[in-house]
């Protein structure tokens, strides 16, 4: 397959998640993804069903954390969520704290965030996004019988450029990157460089189809089934490069 | 509109690219985009169409270009496109060079590639994507009558994850920011950070559909016509972060 067409549906029609539902289970309800296809899930919805929810009036703020909220201006419980969610902050300058979570993966404020959530409620990632898409895609699989791959999604902000792309933090039943290094071009050539990371792309599609108001926790991607695999594969954390190959550390 | 259907298709059937081609009229011809679609075209193809091809024997390096590529390991001719096209070397480690073009983006190798060329030559980036976007756009609608978006994508490798996923280096007819920033979430709540680079995700969107020996120069999505202007709007350039702000030069 060379070209194909795509098609992405917003996963609409999902109840409030609560803590404990089994994610998968109402995805196959509302969804009916077919084996080929991909649903993206979205890190609110998924952090959510796995109880990642904390009020941040229950937070006790260390002493660090008092220093760096004062000097950056921010919430001190949110700053130390940010912190114990983290095992290297990689930068603190003016309003920005970029760090390496406990999961190894470099973003702004450890991916906490409080959007569509109750007052005074922030969201932490997923301990494991990986885990979790492999939980859900078995969960999907159980409802229906069918194991579409699977991808949490999450924003992302980048060095040089602005504004967030989303990104997959999580995926199962998806090679996250699609690697041509050594194949050879349409001339016969042999590609030096080009990793294409899909497992992104597809999230950044997903994002496509839902607003930031919407309440829609994620999309099914149809039109990719040579990417979608019986194997859970190496997941999204194939995806972090390695901190030696790291040059903006 | 709050969750959409998307489609996208490939751009099939176009003929080989050469110098002095009017993409545009190409691109209406075999795909007949609509008023509220969005055309993506590969920057391989807008660069063969306004000929920024060079032949790497005809380039002659510079003392500096000499120095660098030998230590890099690289070829000096490749060398001295990549600073002749460059206003700032970035980062030069390992074998990785990162500069800022003369347009002011980030990137690897000022952009150049060679894959699917001949032997021997490489493409450099459009002069001004954004205003190739621009002509594109008012090609198609001088063939056509119909002004759809235009978007010119790269590919872009990313600080701290592997892999690459297109982005936008040109737009026309879309802003590329959805900027949520004082929008209020599904509880009334306001955004305080939710600026969407719209036309990077529809970039990486765009590629899933082809395959990078495909031939195929770019894709056209459907379903996003709530972000289609008549304006031409303030181009991919918008989507630069200010060096002042940049924490990672």
């Amino acid at each position: 397959v060379t070209a194909r067409e795509l098609g992405i549906r917003p996963l609409a029609g999902l109840a409030e998640v609560r803590e404990g539902d089994q994610l998968g289970r109402l995805v196959a309800g509302v969804a009916s993804p077919a084996a080929d296809e991909i649903v993206v899930l979205s890190q609110k919805v998924v952090s959510k069903s796995e109880g990642r929810l904390r009020k941040l009036a229950d937070v006790r703020p260390g002493e660090r954390a008092i220093e760096l909220a004062a000097s950056m201006g921010k919430d001190p419980a949110l700053i130390e969520l940010i912190l114990s969610e983290s095992r290297e902050v990689v930068r603190a300058e003016r309003d920005v704290l970029i760090t390496e979570t406990n999961q190894g993966r470099v973003c702004a404020n450890a991916g906490i965030d409080s959007s569509n959530l109750d007052a005074g409620w922030v969201a932490l990632l997923p301990l494991d996004a990986d885990a979790s898409a492999r939980r859900i895609r078995a969960e999907i699989a159980g409802a229906s019988g069918s194991s579409p791959a699977v991808i949490v999604a999450d924003s992302f902000g980048r060095a040089w450029r602005l504004g967030q792309t989303d990104i997959a933090i999580g995926c199962a039943g998806i090679a996250p990157i699609d690697d041509w290094r050594g194949r050879r071009d349409q001339r016969g050539r042999e590609l030096a460089a080009t990793a294409i990371a899909v497992a992104d792309e597809i999230a950044a599609a997903a994002d496509l189809s839902r607003s930031k108001d919407s309440g829609v926790p994620g999309a099914v991607v149809a039109g990719l089934g040579h990417l979608v695999n019986a194997d859970d594969g190496p997941g999204a954390q194939a995806l972090r490069r390695p901190v030696a190959d790291d040059l903006f550390r």
